[in-house]
């Protein structure tokens, strides 16, 4: 996969036409996943104002300090034709680009676009309402295309060699900063550009799903959550989750491991096109509260993926959008027992013409190191 | 230096005694640098709410998602008495937020909060301004306590400590990239917590300021620019600059080395109360535009220094603003010759009760390995 392919120049395009669409005048894109979708340009946030402008129609361009020209123009930004315009240091970039898009009525933020900056440009910008960028980019990233599929399925890939890894990281007498540490390596050496998270819960700990690791000794018998992810260098984010049990697993882990297995197959047989993400959730949620286990799973189901390792759509109640091919999230149900011990099964899912393909294979058998 | 020192409790009721003052009635921050300053907790940046509302008056409270609350619990900001209120996936926490504020005429927002929650926040409080919470935390922050100057003077200890361990790594026939994955291994064995920046920028490459690193080759007889950084445990970071010679140099960057040597130190001399940013700026600017080489230096001075490498005051002309005993921040001019070479010399100084104290200590002399 090249820049060229994952970030094509005719996507610039297809954001103006979606721009317009929306009752938009302009996208404005500071550094962050937005511009990073739009452009290819992967922009340092800094304070200086670096932004991508994006009218409905005709030309866009994009500010960018003086400072960082060079890396503005080496990068994929460079292919779409842009108008780079540099700014100084004394100068007022936010009334730059006021000045040149005109009075307008409505500007899109990027979605991570910085008070620092929304407020300035809000200032610069008398009587044009702001809304989020994500309202327009949102219905482009969440339908990825075949080469983004390809990017997502190259790091889940990736992720899944590290996690063959993990039953020789784990070990009683270990601390999880250690275990993590060695993930952390691994992470990297499989390809990925950055670690994002890396929690690993062991025992009591499992039973706080955001744990990320501590100076905790592992104990013998205890299970541990792994979740664990990374940005690779196209971009594409990796996130799996498997739990191990050192040793034999306490009897009512056992039980209830087995009900979190079920459901994750469940949610994950769900998935196809014109099925809303509320009945992912629903799916999966409807086996644990069944089998009694409803009030331990205290999370939605699941989170889209791709240039961001959290992104729409959301796999919880409420979201009544419909999946269409191309959407992918994760699919990670867990049970969570406070003071004692929990459990955690992710795929990462990709939604086809008829049905979903998993994008992590590693086996989700409980496996005891 | 221990968390109660750094962030210490009695800090919430001097940034709500600040907020009274510039006629706010409220804080609202979200995870980053502001919200690690006023509570010591280091929150993920995610799309699900964490934000401290600190009110003009009052008792402040913490929004916080519910599978986030016991890292919230465990951090430093549990000391401060807060009320942590937990929100569930399915519930609303920016009306939370406005509810239990009830109706306020202005309020700061974090200078890192994200459109994602401004513009959420602009909806659920109508009537209500928005201004950054940077216009009452700037004064704060910009002031160091001892404590303060003295993670600055560990983070600037650590860099120097890597800094003499760059002739090591520098070789021609090495590319950037090697050179900089020494130097990244480097900043984290001398106790940083994170890698903020590398830049080798060799030959050519020195001639852009914010060049990082890329598959270059080193040749000899080439000047490389080395300006790196990272943040320590303690939340406190480190930024230095020095340029290294891979053997002879060729004359004229002598020459422009010894006026840059100069500015740097008439810079440094400059330091004291009662000055300010723009004279600094100036003084460094007037050796170098006086030894004819004003328009190679394409940038500010220097930038503020605390938890965040880049925040207030900016060392840049048109800045009025006064120094203070407390104040912390790099003086870093340059001279760039495009295509050809380019050098920076860059320490951390602090504003004494008389004078500047450096932090970076490494020799400025021209490095030849």
């Amino acid at each position: 996969m090249t820049d060229a392919e994952l970030y094509p120049v005719s996507r610039l395009s297809a954001v103006q036409q979606a721009t317009a669409q929306a009752g938009l005048d302009a996208l404005l894109l500071t550094p962050g996943p937005d511009l990073r979708y739009v452009s290819g340009y992967e922009a340092l946030p800094l304070e200086r104002l670096t932004c991508l402008v994006v009218p409905a129609s005709g030309e866009s361009f994009m500010m960018v300090p003086r400072l960082e020209l060079p890396a503005a123009q080496a990068s994929p930004a460079s292919r779409l034709g842009l108008d780079f315009v540099a700014w100084d240091e004394t100068d007022d970039p936010y009334a730059v680009v006021a000045s040149r898009l005109g009075r307008v009525g409505t500007v899109g933020l990027a979605d991570r676009m910085w008070a620092m900056a929304s407020l300035r440009f809000r200032d610069a910008m008398p009587g044009t309402e702001q809304v989020l960028a994500g309202s327009v980019l949102r219905e482009l990233r969440m339908r990825k295309s075949r080469v983004e599929v390809d990017a997502l399925r190259e790091a889940g890939a990736a992720i899944d060699a590290v996690h063959r890894l993990v039953p020789g990281f784990l070990k009683a007498g270990r601390t999880e900063r250690e275990v993590g540490k060695d993930i952390h390596d691994a992470i990297l050496a499989a390809g990925h550009a950055t670690v994002d998270f890396v929690i690993v819960a062991s025992g009591p700990n499992g039973a706080s799903p955001h744990h990320e690791v501590s100076d905790r000794v592992i104990q013998p018998g205890e299970p541990v959550v792994v979740d664990i992810g990374g940005q690779f260098h196209s971009g594409y984010c990796s996130d799996s989750t498997r739990t191990y049990c050192v040793g034999e697993p306490p009897a009512d882990f056992a039980e209830y491991y087995a009900v979190l297995r079920a459901a994750q197959d469940a949610a994950c047989a769900a998935v196809r096109p014109g099925v809303s993400c509320e009945s992912i959730d629903a799916a999966a949620r409807d086996v644990i509260a069944s089998a009694g286990f409803g009030s331990y799973f205290i999370h939605r189901t699941g989170h889209g993926i791709g240039i961001e390792t959290h992104e729409e759509p959301y796999i919880v109640s409420g979201n009544t959008e419909v999946l269409e091919p191309g959407f992918a999230f994760s699919v990670e149900p867990g049970i969570y027992l406070p003071g004692r011990h929990g459990a955690r099964i992710e795929d990462i899912v990709v939604c086809t013409a008829d049905g979903g393909e998993r994008l992590n294979n590693t086996t989700r058998d409980l496996v005891i190191v």
